[in-house]
């Protein structure tokens, strides 16, 4: 049996470069353990394109409170590469996310001696865990699988959106169990488990319920197991309540009082765990389906049967497979093996989020905490705005707009249904949890309408950005709107709020413009104006500010301190986020070359570890730039606004020489939800989105020979970049459907309309292209 | 401002006797306060009939682990009439159970320095209670109020069935505040609070969420609070996470992380209060109105709204009043003082449950934990049905048969929802205890359906009856099957649970007959002789036996053990439960007269202590008889079938007379959710339902000059007790409609015919009467 699963196993590993790949389709490229080291923070596990389920390893699960920090950090996916020895399966896991949670129902296959508990990395023997070795271990786009070679177990998963599937083959004990852990959680703590539950109904299906108090507090989650063949043993463990440690001992004849029915097959608390127990597992493998739901049992039973009918693990894996070539196939990348590797990878990485949260009959939990009826639309969640609304959100525009319309109708309920009256901010599973700053769901809203993405009700879209930009509870707003910026004596982080706010406002205003509300979009446009307010014309830093309109004493433009006017970022950084009007903010720093020089400060500047040392977050260094935190993510493009498209081209090059691999340790920081992913994509396709709401995409330097983009129009839209090379790193021209294009923007029209953009390459900059800029959207400084 | 409130209370307490009387309705005699004292374990407070709030005072709620047991017990409602401080007014209470549960959101209103702990009874200053006095109390049905002495405060409650309101008048404070302590509960121990929450969702509305795990695991409720004034001031209090003591930081200017929105008014954890604040409340009182649900906070919002959607006090209170006349008026006393006000207190505290649990748009919490749609039914809850099969649910069906219908769809809705597929044994809140033996949800159902009571799913109580009564996980049901008795090494209380499975399924039988399904009701009626298969011929005695057929040898009929083989009962009162087929007990008991010996040995063999100490539930005493549990409630009209009515006759006297009063300790015991009350009522009109199921009442004394019972077929059914006193307390002769009845029992037929059934009363027995009972609804032996 071991044979042949292993030999199955070692072909589709190593399928990936056999003659089978011409008729493979993309989803050859994805090697999912990148980003599974470093902080990249992503899992390697199952998981469709948006789907509810993430089906993945946890390696470790350290606790807060017991080990450090950065012990805890690092497995913000449950998986690290580093790691040794597997704790079990869990259905849930962020992507990338710099915070986290999740974790749910983690499930381990064992043999011989049951051990109730997961035991230490430095002792594998000590608990249920398992070693296990990367040279054993496989993935595919929804599909994974382990050798667990204390158990001598094969693990397999895959998964459909709702709903996972686990095939155990234990390669040599007779008899095998499978332990379900639902103290297990990822960022665990003690007393993280508010309640839980688990209950056999019947020899083959057994249902829970976790409730845990995390980044979300009291969020709900309900799992419906069933088994291919009946349980022969089993055993209900309750460590926090003696009284429910048997729960069959009227089979076992022990006396009971009648005041509780111990003949009932469930057990509650606060530390629940279950062990199915299964004889003869020698003659075929124990296969598993999960179905999740965060409404009720019922739905996550509905859910599994709906979606896995049957009982054939290798028809689920092929449809993951092709749901994901069916997203994969979108782009045409050609280049060498890593080049396809990391952009199949990053593409993979941008489209598991935001993620169904609904069952298949409709219902879902709101954030107010209640059921509703979603009949109509598709309720997503995982809303990380402060990181998405860079780039992830306007790639998703192109790859599925349908999906982004389910995504706003989403935010939108998300309003309704908040006590606040406020649009998402970092929102999952029902929850708001207030982290990071701005207000970004109006500027994902705003790109999507301007773009023509419309399917969904826009008077409420008005309603919802309105409430959101003036609401009375959120972050300092009417202070914002009082005094025209953040006072650094209300608010934390108030300068970095500010100029969030500021680029928010004109994202506003743009989609307002264009829906003729002049009025209002005029005093959104004043207010995308803050950006001033808090830029010192004396350091000519952006700097901290109180109500009394005195700047920061205690100001150092390399510190990013916890609680300082900066979030997750220096005034070096932060200096650069004007992104709605980068010629007001040259002007302000003198001028294009003084601009440069800024620029350069930041790349050139070593930044001590002594001025970041609070944030973990602020990775993927060159000098003060961080490309592995957010705030960084447009810097190298501005080049191109004060008439230095080249010095853009050459920084590109070297983020992407120094800060990208096809390893495992491959991504710079954090993935953050894809939008790392989204970064690489369309810099690696040659231009950035640096002002979502703009409609324009600032041309850096393209980083693969050819890219095809198929359109849902049914154009396509294609770059090609003649030349390239590691030194061929500058562009000498550029043709748009065989026009010459002097200028250093693209506009999602020239996206839309299809055809080729063509770059040719060359070694030595070319200073005289992209100078014909006049047409370029306006600055927000040339609106009024 | 106090002078009128108290004065207008004082109106209303002692308007009783007043002139206004004549007019009143039979409300007037109802005395909240009988049952509060003692252990009749009833509460105080505001209910109507069969509503989802019980708005009631409670005087302690002692930790379980902290305080000892018997003051836990003794507060199994959350009121005590030996109390002399309250703690706050909490809206959910059991009305008279020997176990508890609930006291859902405690509220107080105070003055002065806010104190976040309730403080000790014994330094009633070192927390937030108050004292107060009997003196300045006050209540009618619907409608309860007293003097805060330690505030100055008059607080005032009254309800509808979903929604409670409470007036509170500040006599001499300026400043008023409103505590709200979600750590309270009645049976509250260490972490019973799974998780609460509470929201400021404007400044005249909360929102709050509580689940617990007591009695009821993972017990969900959901509050909608409504004020009649803005709030001038509050504060939020966490005790488990200091993090969110201050939530209103940012109006206070202190300086916050942005990772947590601390302008949110909300917190939530495991030990959770919140204080509104009202400036000037000398000017007028303020109002409150709770709506409560167990499916979400927007269906306790849409509760309350519906419900109360008015700020008139005075016209709920009105409007309680009238839903207790329309019950208390279909019953027609006449009667002593105290007679009047033991019977329809005896008839109020019979309606409160089992209690709506359902929200105006339909929505209920099912016991799978899952919200259903309840459209076309009315959803009930708390069946304790150990308890009140034997007389509450027979009374209902005379007094409303429609809610007993509900009752029934309620019950099986339960089965259907149920894991186990059982109908509730005893059940509350979505959840089942399992407490208690038997399944008599059967005999409620057979009883209702032999009466006509048909409004549900016939086939489906037909599967439900089935299902529960040969259920594998259910106590031993297996076991009683096989050996014709439960095996005492298998379960404790076998032989009570031998005894009561021998009933239901008698009840069983009586009803698949009267379908017509013999064969099956054959197969009960042969069951329903299992009685004998723990009958010990040796000892005369119901003996335990073990599955290899030995009698327990550590045999004593006086001794209550725990874990023991009865069930809150010792065998000298378990060997007369055989209602089913008192000729066949009396005939193995060695023929009548041995039969009357062994019920006067009952009667008048003094019960030590010693013999039931783990038992408080066992109270009530006349000799082994326990008048104030339910094993014993039907044993004193078993005389009858043994041709010595006149015994029964000076048994319900004695009864009566040591052992009920119209004081607050007027019961003899835990008031059973109804079930004292119900024994009262029939007993005070002279007739008993001995054996539900048979249609038929035992006669036993009547105690009351004149009842006339309104029927739902418009006609009326009346008793009349010629000569009654409390030395003339036998039967001397009866005559029903004019012709003399000559059998000393009565059956639902002559009761549903209306007319008057009229008791001549003398000093001395006529061992002549009662002899004639040839008609007899057949002993089970006879249907053989």
């Amino acid at each position: 049996m071991h044979r042949s699963i292993w030999a199955a196993a070692i072909v589709s590993l190593t399928g990936l470069s056999t003659v089978s790949e011409a008729r493979e389709s993309n989803t050859q490229w994805v090697d999912t353990f990148i980003g599974t080291g470093g902080d990249g923070h992503t899992f390697p596990g199952a998981v469709v394109p948006f789907g509810m389920v993430q089906l993945s390893p946890d390696t470790d699960n350290p606790m807060r409170g017991v080990s450090p920090q950065p012990e805890i950090y690092k497995r913000c996916a449950g998986y690290h590469y580093d790691d040794t020895t597997i704790v079990g399966f869990s259905h849930t896991h962020f992507s990338g996310t710099g915070h986290s949670d999740l974790g749910d129902l983690l499930v381990m296959p064992i043999t011989g001696e049951v051990k109730l508990d997961a035991g230490t990395a430095e002792d594998p023997d000590s608990g249920y865990r398992s070693r296990f070795s990367h040279d054993k271990e496989w993935a595919q786009p929804g599909y994974y699988g382990v050798e667990l070679l204390d158990y001598d177990v094969t693990a397999e998963l895959t998964t459909t959106t709702r709903a996972g599937m686990h095939k155990y083959t234990f390669n040599s004990a007779k008899d095998g169990h499978i332990l379900f852990d639902l103290t297990s959680a990822i960022y665990n703590f003690e007393n993280k488990v508010i309640w839980s539950d688990i209950r056999k109904v019947d020899d083959r299906t057994l249902v829970a319920y976790r409730a845990t108090n995390g980044w979300a507090r009291n969020r709900q989650m309900y799992f419906a197991i069933q088994f291919s063949q009946p349980i022969d043993d089993y055993q209900f463990i309750n460590l926090d309540n003696m009284r429910y440690r048997c729960m069959n001992c009227l089979d076992s004849k022990q006396k009971h009082s009648t005041i509780e029915n111990k003949a009932v097959k469930m057990t509650a608390g606060k530390a629940v765990k279950f062990v199915a127990s299964f004889n003869n597992v020698d003659q075929k493998p124990v296969y598993m389906k999960v179905g999740l739901s965060a409404v009720s049992r019922s739905n996550a039973l509905e859910n599994l049967q709906t979606e896995i009918p049957h009982w054939d693990f290798e028809k689920v894996r092929a449809q993951a497979k092709q749901d994901w070539a069916k997203y994969l196939d979108k782009v045409d990348v050609e280049g060498t093996r890593s080049e396809k590797r990391q952009f199949y990878t990053a593409l993979y990485h941008a489209l598991q989020a935001p993620s169904i949260y609904q069952d298949v009959n409709g219902q879902y939990r709101g954030v107010d905490g209640e059921i509703h009826d979603g009949k109509g639309f598709e309720h997503y969640t995982l809303f990380s705005l402060w990181d998405t609304y860079r780039a992830l959100h306007p790639l998703l525009t192109y790859i599925d707009p349908d999906r982004v319309s389910g995504m706003i109708q989403s935010m939108l309920v998300h309003y309704q249904q908040s006590y606040e009256k406020m649009l998402p901010i970092w929102s999952f599973h029902a929850h708001e949890t207030w982290t990071m700053i701005g207000y970004h769901a109006v500027s994902v809203i705003a790109d999507a309408y301007l773009k023509g993405i419309r399917d969904y009700d826009i008077d409420l879209a008005v309603e919802a950005i309105q409430s959101t930009a003036n609401n009375p509870v959120y972050d300092a707003i009417p202070e914002y709107k009082k005094y025209g910026y953040v006072p650094m004596d209300v608010l934390p982080e108030s300068v970095s709020i500010t100029l969030e706010y500021a680029y928010n406002d004109y994202a506003i205003a743009r989609m307002f413009e264009a829906m003729g509300k002049n009025k209002l979009a005029q005093q959104y446009y004043a207010r995308a104006m803050s950006y001033k307010n808090v830029f010192d014309p004396e350091t000519r830093f952006m700097r901290g500010r109180d109500s009394k309109g005195n700047w920061n004493k205690d100001f150092n433009a390399y510190e990013a301190k916890y609680m300082g006017p900066f979030t997750e970022g220096n005034s070096m950084q932060y200096s650069f986020y004007v992104p709605q009007d980068v010629a007001g903010l040259i002007d302000l720093m003198g001028g294009d070359d003084a601009f440069e020089k800024r620029l350069d400060d930041l790349f050139d500047t070593p930044l001590s570890a002594d001025m970041i040392k609070e944030h973990e977050d602020i990775a993927g260094l060159i000098g003060n730039y961080a490309h592995g935190n957010e705030p960084s993510h447009h810097i190298a493009y501005l080049y191109n606004y004060a008439g230095k498209p080249w010095r853009t081209q050459e920084r590109i090059r070297q983020i992407m020489d120094t800060l990208s691999s096809d390893k495992p340790d491959g991504l710079a920081g954090n993935d953050d939800v894809g939008q790392m992913s989204a970064w690489y994509i369309f810099s690696a396709m040659g231009f950035y989105p640096v002002s979502p709401g703009d409609l324009s995409y600032a041309i850096g330097a393209p980083q693969t020979p050819k890219v095809t983009l198929k359109l849902v129009n049914g154009k396509t839209f294609t770059t090609t970049a003649k030349g390239l090379s590691k030194t061929h790193k500058y562009i000498q021209s550029v043709s748009l459907n065989g026009k010459p294009l002097n200028r250093n923007y693209l506009t999602h029209a020239d996206i839309m309309a299809g055809g080729e953009l063509k770059y040719v390459m060359s070694d030595k900059p070319n200073k005289a292209w992209g100078r014909d800029n006049s047409a370029r959207p306006p600055s927000l400084s040339e609106y009024k």
